[in-house]
């Protein structure tokens, strides 16, 4: 049973009217334990340029690397510390229901404004039991979907959304289909964004999205509120297309993990499975900061190339 | 590593000035999972009746019967809605030492203004060993101490309370050690909440003591701030004393729990070992009720003696 | 560090001799529990039949709807109750490193022989994210690494197979990628088990491979180590297509779950996201136990069509 | 629902005829996870020196400092290895029921003969919330019911014994409260081991006690035999006293850990808030080895005194 205090039940409205989102990156200390000073710092320049909401421990922030005590702590952390300045999503998705519908809980419960929920992926099901699952959780509050079949194995196919986009909770999808499935959301109302900050701009402005769920935002969230809220810029966007592909070159987050080192906003630690981007790739990455401008980028110190033994990976956190 | 975030860094002072502090139940649903809707009308009576603080997860809230998720989720959840209007201690106590620190960390990132310590209960350790405990959790924030040999098997030493009193996290003592000791304490001006609500009066009155980590007040918020905060009443005292008494005749929550399902305030759920007290107590409460005035009392519903079978006794959460 | 005893320290030889292996189901009570009678019993009628091994809490096997502590305690019990007449290998794998290690540090402690690793799935890495995942379990104890690029959106490439070959808990490799694959790595002397219960029989006996790891095994034991052990039978593998069909229709185990319910070896309990088969899917199941024959299936009751309404479907477990 | 398999379902009687039984010391590596080897050589020597049966994970094995999935994975890794030649008691007590409950069900499926069960410590209960916990277990499987006031703040009465001593799975009572209430149980055919090393030799021979539940037998196993189960001896009982008492001087396991250490048979490793006896105290204990002679405690190292340096204390585990 959710609680009704005002902190914690954001109205569904709220949540829809959301452009820039940003799947924030998770920052640790050299014994794999959260860094929470450096998240606070990553939140704050979120808010400072202009972001209207955060996704915590989504796949960016290594929500799949988390126990689900720290997972909600981090979620309650920075609905306490951000909840009145930037609306906090929390990654509460699981392929398995019943830790979906706990963290689902759990996550309301310490204040998040909407839950961000994936389909079962790697052990999968039929239609039926992909259904059955989001009707799991859809009652409990603001609810985005999450739709990447690169990640999943399996498309969460339009008839399955348009079978509960009905529920008075459901506010969206995160969609990373390409804009071709973006449109013909939006052209039934439903509230979409994109998943990929290469199609965002076009997403935004030609197919009808309402904004995005960024990566990108992590490092540039100020050029990231002039693509998505200050009227449509192809410039800026052909500007932006070598940084996203630079990020997007091996799976997410490898390539933010390796940025944020860089830019020094973080730690260069690593859990396992992920491992930093090779030397070539970090000096591409110091050549697309010039190129950009430092000042775009958050953060204040020089970016920097790194040698390998500067980043520490654990493999027991 | 601690966040500097405003809200999560509550000043040891602010702590230490507290005096009418009530140790809080924790409402159930029927399957077991906290009735948080009824978790927040509790709540929001104690910050009506002008209590100050409230332990979270104690032993009357029923934190040796939760796991850490659920506790630091109940913490979360009490930081995010009422953090604001009253400061929330979490109980963030246990045996083992990595538990308490691990715990500790938890509760100060979701935004607990002080942290609760127990030594270690059931395991025991020798002098040295408490105070490596103690020592373990201090350096984090706010940290009141709680002793209770009546429940531990073991006493906290002036000699162990001495060496720590001075670190600049140390709140003070929740002391069940009668008067005396308080009294001891409070010379050497160390801040002291009673444990005893039988004493309290007495012990913020004639000893020195800053207030009171209360159970009685979860029932009689109002007459515990006339108690505690509005001069000395003895008669007020003297009044509450069968009450008290009635409260503890078998170990805390018991009669607490009783006595907040006979008032219709949460539901007659109990986690087991915990077991309801028997029917001629609950018409002695019944009784008590109306010799103090049932508008003392929180809720507005009629108090009832309620049949055994009312009860629901979980033995699986 | 891990025990040397000897029922906790399997060659990895006699790994690698192991030709027909079940990934067995985990049979749930009403209330969402593991059903442990049933599972001896599903044990016993692998071991009866000529069964080798067994993978106990694979993608079969659920281990994605458990909690850590549950999975390795079915693990341990496997191993104590069956570990002197079949192999018990742990499905110890995690896209998360640290669980992982975790996992199989406690899978190995309580007897198992072999444990199974999957590359991280749905977070997903890049090459030398994948490589450094299994060479942090590798040490641990003989390890067979599952390729199902259609579960974990990323094939584990033969570069990286071939990375890892030689190490000497390297047992081999359970390859859903056909049989071309197969016979590449057969040739060059590594284990190779099937994955795909359609293909097994060529792979078997004409691409090189070991054996299968088997889902249709659970419920035809006996005629599945006559198609693997018993020489090359093309008659009989023809035979099976139908039921491997009906199977694999819907994302594994929905088929099989669904089968042991009509079959009347397990209750007809689903945790969700996992949904029975519909009535048409299991009329036909009926038809195919009919075409191939009552008696070459596991159990002694008749098989049924059953209702809707006796299948019990859980969202809390 | 229970496992019927052989290996997962003692005889209550088996565990009634037990009558040198060891609670024994759970070893740490320097990162504070278990030494399996260690643990596995402590066990082979308690084996080799004629003692029945291991308690694992209790109070002196330092349960109360584990989390659950370790605790069980211990009880499972010791009845895998070692279920044939030792009875494996695993200590599944908790002062939460559901706890108890959950512990106890994966401890007997992981095959542990038999439960350890404690009345809960530092929560309390009622008489009947005592009876109700203990009544959550006892259908499971053979129960010893654990009775140390000391520990627990709480004495189980007779009466509460008396009550459940007639339930077919109640194998009797490890009990502390000395002699005389020892004698007054075996007198009505209740079993009973005694909890008190220093009381344990008249307790046998005198009033009736089955054997013991043994501390000191982790470092005199032969000797302990030869007091329990090869005729009265009051002999080698005076000369156990010393190194008794030297053992209990701080609470258990502080000077278990300690004489390990000096004997060489695991690395000096604490878990806090367990700190090692002071310089002082292990150069009695020295001592003491001399005087009882180097052959009868386990191992074959000399005995060393150790420098403050040589200990490691650990907070995070």
């Amino acid at each position: 049973m959710r609680s009704f205090e005002n902190r914690t039940s954001t109205p569904v409205e709220e949540v829809k009217k959301l452009t820039l989102i940003t799947a924030i990156k998770t920052p640790y200390l050299e014994d794999g334990r959260f860094d929470l000073p450096a998240f606070d710092r990553l939140t704050n320049l979120q808010i400072q340029n202009g972001v209207e909401g955060v996704i915590v421990g989504g796949t960016t922030g290594e929500g799949q690397l988390m126990n689900w005590t720290d997972h909600i702590m981090l979620i309650g952390h920075a609905c306490v510390c951000f909840g009145d300045k930037i609306k906090v999503i929390g990654n509460v998705g699981s392929n398995a229901t019943w830790e979906a519908v706990y963290a689902t809980e759990q996550g309301f419960a310490v204040g998040m404004a909407a839950a961000l929920h994936i389909n079962p992926y790697y052990g999968k099901t039929s239609s039926a039991g992909v259904l059955a699952h989001f009707n799991s959780v859809l009652d409990m509050g603001p609810t985005v979907i999450y739709n990447v079949p690169g990640r999943t194995g399996q498309d969460i196919s339009p008839a399955i959304i348009e079978k509960i986009a009905g529920h008075c909770n459901f506010a969206g999808v995160k969609e990373c289909m390409g804009n071709q499935r973006v449109e013909s959301y939006t052209k039934q109302g439903i509230t979409i964004w994109s998943g990929n900050d290469d199609e965002c701009h076009d997403a935004r402005w030609d197919y009808g999205a309402q904004g995005v769920i960024s990566v990108v935002s992590n490092l540039v969230p100020g050029l990231m509120h002039q693509l998505l809220l200050e009227g449509r810029d192809p410039k800026l966007n052909a500007k932006l297309q070598p940084l996203i592909k630079w990020l997007f070159m091996e799976p997410n987050p490898i390539g933010l993990n390796t940025a944020l080192s860089q830019l020094g906003l973080i730690q260069p630690v690593f859990r396992l499975p992920y491992v930093p981007l090779g030397i070539e790739q970090r000096q591409q990455f110091v050549q697309i900061v010039e190129d950009i401008g430092r000042q775009h980028f958050v953060g204040d110190k020089d970016v920097q190339v790194l040698e390998d033994d500067d980043f520490l990976l654990l493999h027991r956190y």
